[in-house]
């Protein structure tokens, strides 16, 4: 299935980069998880939680990240620093389902522990996009778009906005310039904004000056890394916090450089929110686009299909002592969906060459065969169902798979085997018109004398690809 | 890690013989799950499951069985027939956690769904054997033990026990043979069992001749699979059922000698039961016996490693229409240790190679050369903590990284990079007494021109394997 083959390609990658397989348990104490959760406004929320035969609440993991940051609080001492794990698994969201929504589903992340060096984002950066490139992506459809905390931070503090709540409100608004534009990001960056249906939602009352510079800022991304940081060394109002995050964004810019990720692929976008909350630092957030139409007519619209960023604060939640960090993580299923969307994948994997069953007194024969190809590394499987001729020809065709071999009594008296090229069947089934033609003349069909058998089905396999 | 080695061979494997990757979801509504558990006597027992906001009990999968049962009454009208499927995923229990006992477990099952021929089974039986052996077990510590639940039926139908409380005691007394011995279960056929603390266990009270038979049969088992057969061909008593299973075993051992299947890995023991219920015919279990200490020294045990069998009634509990089918299913971390127990699995993987990193105006060099690697499909990173030589070196020692490489001022200027072998630092470094002679020479450490340093790196990764 498409997902396994995404995980394969993604997870040579972050071997490549020297990232190690590491996962910790799906469900674990909710104590240990719960109170730590993303959204510390909602603890628990979202979360499904349930008690054991001790009373003791247990939850099914929300993300990886969670778990990751209680794992290094509790065990850090043991492992290697910096820690550079991924990991892949099942995590659960107690919502409605609904279309793209799932309770369950697959997420990959990659993280970085022990390290504050921006170069340590840039490297979750390049990874992220050669992972994408390995699931299929084609380069052009997608690309990273990085931000950092500090810089809106900086400037609010040069603004002279210092309360947590509004800032709060400010991030919010923000992470709407998408939908609303800039005309209602500044309503809701000042007194508020009623929508069409005459809805009001309150404002982050910051003022007008303010919301200027906030507008100025989001505004900021230009045509390229260099430019964009120029931009942003005139926006952000030279506080500290501000000037730490373009150091910090500066420094991402000369690794990626170096690690060979263009200005298309990795951008820097100051737009990017990112809607958790725990966030300290540099955020990315990887876009899709493609011209694609679903299965029935409808047009596919994608957008971010992951994100991560910088959580140095996270492991100090559960220990006090802080530790840096910084991740990417993606949805697998959704990844599957844009690469299937942008027809980069097979849409199923081919199946095993089938050794057609007609004769039970010939069992011993088929698995005979089927054991020569496998052990010349062939995907092979006997027919073990109770069916005829043509039911079997259509199961290996819906199987996808490349060749069917045919013993009867005639090919082991030859000491031959009939071996039927699928794709070459399909092919001609569908240009010759004349159907009995392609009966007769068994288009795609040869036999083999049954000590080549092997070799010719190789050809067959390989040219199948 | 191990656990991820294991499943990449193990899946090598089952695709070879024509599985295809299909996995459920892990947590499901407990009534498509719950009351067809396992264990039919206590529906629900030992699974987790809560209620969601819309007051709907979900459950965690207790296997992976059920759920392709469920799924396949479900949607099998859409799948190809028979429907060959291997999944791996964590699987949970709710039981008290204890040695050995976890809540939460990696399971790997595979299953062939809509064959009813004995060949089918034999085939799941050789994709264990040669799974095991992929995972690094040696093929001389493990065997599957193979028996059919039929034989004892019969053996029980030609006795005259046909109530099937009294049959459900028969084969929990016959699955204690291991541990009671032949008196033990003898006493629990028939009236009764007192242990060495006075509790006294209720037999299944069959007649003398019947536990007779029974014990005649459990204990058939002879030094080849022919020879077993032609035992119980002596012992059951020449009931249908019983032929029946005579015959369904007789066919799984031709195929099993087609498959290349040994006499020593795969052997009829109907001294086998399986704990669950629902298989109706033919079951194995692969046992593991090595000579193993454990870490403080005590004596490995270990025993089944993974078991499966025909149920052929399982899909007709959610549907009531009969679909065949038969699969095996084992414990990734238990067969993690076992092949840790019989040395064949190295304890931990080889780590990336890592660009020492002490001048922070060479990071863009550093990751340069970390690039170059990576491209030639090394894995490789660039030290990214705050520490210095001596604790970058311990922390490329930690990952077993095969080497370090190391540029500063000097080689830039000389347009060379040096290169410490590490395996050949730790061999040395155990060796050689004198350690001045062991830092003076550097050993294992060479300079590279900058233009072949790839491949002097290639080398060293190698070597060390």
């Amino acid at each position: 299935m498409a997902e396994r083959r995404i995980l394969d390609a993604v997870s040579r990658v972050y071997e490549t980069y020297g990232f190690e397989p590491f996962d910790t348990g799906a469900f674990e104490y909710a104590d240990a998880l719960g109170k730590f959760l993303p959204d510390a406004d909602r603890p628990n929320e979202g979360v499904f939680a349930l008690q054991d035969d001790d009373e003791q609440w247990m939850a099914l993991r929300y993300d990886l990240t969670a778990p990751l940051a209680r794992f290094v609080a509790e065990h850090g001492d043991s492992l290697p620093k910096p820690f550079r794990r991924y990991a892949y698994g099942p995590v659960w969201r107690n919502e409605k389902p609904g279309p793209g929504r799932y309770r369950e589903f697959l997420q990959c992340d990659a993280d970085t522990v022990g390290s504050d060096r921006p170069e340590a984002d840039a490297e979750i950066i390049a990874m992220a996009v050669e992972g994408y490139a390995a699931a299929g992506l084609p380069r052009s459809a997608y690309a990273l778009k990085i931000n950092n905390r500090k810089l809106l931070n900086g400037v609010l503090t040069a603004a002279g906005v210092t309360d947590p709540l509004q800032k709060l409100a400010v991030l919010r608004a923000v992470d709407k310039l998408d939908r609303l534009g800039p005309e209602g990001v500044a309503a809701l960056l000042g007194a508020g904004r009623k929508d069409e249906s005459g809805a009001f939602t309150p404002g982050a009352r910051i003022g007008p000056a303010a919301v200027d510079a906030v507008l100025d800022f989001v505004q900021a991304a230009r045509g390229s890394r260099g430019a964009t940081l120029d931009r942003l060394s005139n926006v952000i109002g030279g506080s500290p916090e501000g000037d730490e995050g373009l150091e910090e964004l500066s420094r991402i810019g000369e690794a990626l450089a170096r690690l060979g990720i263009g200005e298309d692929q990795a951008l820097f976008d100051p737009s990017i929110v990112r809607g958790l909350e725990y966030y300290t630092g540099a955020v990315f957030e990887a876009d899709f686009s493609v011209d694609a139409v679903g299965e029935r007519g409808e047009a596919l619209r994608f957008g971010s299909i992951g994100g991560g960023g910088r959580y140095d604060d996270l492991v100090a939640r559960f220990t006090g002592q802080r530790t840096p960090a910084t991740g990417f993580s993606f949805g697998v299923s959704r990844l599957a969906a844009a690469a299937a969307a942008a027809g980069a994948v097979a849409a199923r994997a081919r199946g095993p060459v089938v050794v057609i069953s007609l004769d039970p007194t010939l069992m011993g024969e088929y698995f005979g065969l089927a054991g020569e190809l496998r052990a010349a590394g062939i995907p092979t499987e006997v027919y073990l169902g109770a069916s005829g001729m043509r039911a079997q020809m259509k199961y290996a065709d819906r199987r996808l798979s490349p060749a069917a071999v045919i013993v009867g009594g005639d090919e082991i008296a030859a000491g031959t085997v009939t071996i039927k090229d699928l794709d070459m069947g399909r092919l001609l089934a569908q240009s010759v018109a004349d159907n009995r033609v392609w009966r007769d003349e068994r288009p795609g069909q040869v036999t083999a004398p049954r000590s080549e058998f092997v070799a010719q089905v190789r050809r067959i396999v390989e040219a199948a690809g």
